[in-house]
């Protein structure tokens, strides 16, 4: 069972690098090593601690990932200009996002005091321990998390002005700038409806975790993606196409943050980068455990009551508590949510009029982005 | 002497509210009530957790400050346009700076841990308070760090979406743009070498914190607001006024940054809403402790060295470091220095080709922002 929660039903069919195809990642990870190198360079010559805590930044940027919004935004893109429109003027504005998700990335795992992102420490936990070795003055946990912060609004920033190298007519940059303040917008709000949501898990609802996946991962990770790379296509935009990527990106978002969550209690920590069952050490309150509670029998109740005891035994009491929410057979209606939003992402692009080559890989990302083993 | 030292010599005799003509600060802090509302508004109608988390931004960027950066912004506009120009098309812009150091203030409060900001507690005691009376789950002070944390993220995004409002041609706002972005970039780095002092004030020298104060405080409070303003002035510009704008806001920014050294040490709390001796407690190595060091005795060196003692009964402690610190000569130089470098930046603009009601306000500026009491 394990396997199929993890990947999903059609998990083992699909091949997880269809999505890297018109080697459109490789270009997007080459752009953004050149630009990183450039202000890493620059900085260096102001002051070598700054190019060393650039350097911080570049490492994250560069560890991987799966360049989801990247990807998104070059389907958005792609399905709205002619085939022979060549990738090299929006190249940077596809990257900027990747920066900008660098940013995000920081700023979370600060707030969750994460040890681990794509399989290396978190930036707040490498400056800790320069700290710490260097025999520097004052708490290293605090410097960590002093320059991690200053690490994501670097990466921020960055992303504002890789986004501003794009080589598109002004009003197309601009454009595209209001849909990429609005992701951005979104992303900051849905944080801090999880940061709330894990200091009072006993006042969440469905539908606010509902609420949560909408406003945080659907927007920012497929939504806005598809708009920003349809507003990276120019002017001439048909609305239908806007339409559908709408219904298509909420759906498919939707799916995406439910194999998160799902990925949260059951990922594999060599595969997620993160610690086994971390969403059940936070107590955060996913869509799945609130299922979970909606259909948990008293006894099963009260062992998912004990996710919000801070002195329980992590290890044994994780294992336990997602043994039960499977039991209680929330795992189950979540993967059939995930099937029914896919199926609705996917039927919003039947008929709109975008190129068929965007059409199928959309299509095909739908599925593995929520059938996914990290 | 304690006057002398808040205010310099030239102090008493120049009115504050000078900088507040033509009634550029009230417009400013209009437009931001009224863009802030509308935000609260539509955060309240998807969450009602949301609307309060936008109101802490909100009561941070009202209550008051210098606004200082949108001061300089209009009168690098205003000294490159025709006094005919309104200058509604520029407030959005104007305004969007001020979002911006808000996003600055909240983050570095959080890695000072500050107690109080414009006089009020700093948005994550805010938060901290908040949770701690609606006996929320974990730790408050770890709450209270994350919230602030996000309302300076979407402080920051606020001020990009604001600067998109201004009614300006797309290249303009594009070329504004590459001159917020950089000064963006300079503050973080900037705030950086800040935090690194702090864990290294044995490494530090005169040359890096004047670096600091360049790189910081010159650049993100006058140097860059001024080309700022001159980008909004449109493409027209003449390239002296940008030379002579940079010449200006390097030396005047230096001169802020000095002031502001000598307030982190002698400031009146009540004046600065921030706690008196302030660096001092956090041993931030200011070119004012580097001057300090390098003329003292050796008994004074080794009351200074007591700086970085963690143990010290901090409050007779800060008050005796400070009178060691001004017996060393150092305060008088830095106020020598302060008089050099507000003489060299009004020299850079007596012969730009600028209006002269604006060389007249930069003039006056140049000396109310390094004669301040705050």
């Amino acid at each position: 069972m394990a396997n199929d929660i993890l990947t999903g039903h059609l998990g083992r069919t699909l091949p997880h690098q269809e999505v890297r195809h018109d080697d459109v990642i490789g270009a997007v990870e080459g752009t953004l090593a050149g630009f990183i190198a450039g202000r890493i360079a620059a900085l260096d010559g102001v002051d070598p601690a700054l190019g060393g805590f650039a350097r911080t930044a570049r490492d994250l940027v560069l560890a991987g990932g799966k360049r989801l919004r990247p990807t998104f935004a070059y389907w958005g893109w792609r399905g709205a200009v002619g085939a022979a429109e060549p990738v090299e003027a929006v190249l940077p504005a596809l990257a900027a996002l990747e920066l900008m998700h660098a940013f995000a990335l920081v700023h979370d795992d600060v707030m969750d005091d994460s040890a681990t992102r794509r399989g290396h420490p978190t930036v707040h936990r490498v400056f800790a321990v320069q700290h710490e070795r260097a025999g520097r003055r004052g708490d290293p946990v605090h410097f960590g998390r002093s320059s991690a912060i200053l690490v994501g609004d670097l990466s921020l920033v960055w992303a504002d002005q890789l986004l501003a190298d794009a080589p598109l007519p002004a009003a197309t940059l601009l454009a595209a700038r209001t849909c990429y303040d609005r992701m951005r917008a979104e992303a900051v709000a849905g944080q801090y409806l999880d940061v709330l949501g894990e200091a009072e898990p006993g006042s969440w609802s469905i539908d606010r975790a509902l609420r949560v996946a909408r406003h945080k991962t659907a927007g920012y990770t497929v939504r806005h993606p598809l708009q920003f790379g349809l507003a990276l296509a120019g002017p001439a935009g048909d609305p239908a196409t806007s339409e559908a990527y709408d219904r298509f990106g909420t759906a498919v978002g939707e799916a995406f943050q439910l194999r998160d969550d799902l990925l949260g209690v059951y990922g594999d920590p060599a595969v997620t980068g993160k610690p086994s069952g971390d969403d059940l050490r936070t107590g955060k309150p996913t869509a799945l455990l609130m299922l979970a509670r909606q259909s948990a029998t008293p006894a099963q109740l009260a062992a998912l009551d004990r996710i919000h005891d801070p002195g329980r035994d992590t290890t044994a009491d994780v294992d336990r508590l997602a043994r039960v929410i499977a039991e209680t057979g929330a795992v189950a209606r979540v993967e059939a949510l995930i099937r029914q939003r896919v199926a609705e992402g996917t039927a919003a692009l039947a008929n709109a009029p975008i190129r068929p080559d965007a059409r199928a890989a959309l299509t095909r990302l739908a599925v593995t982005a929520t059938h996914r083993p990290a």
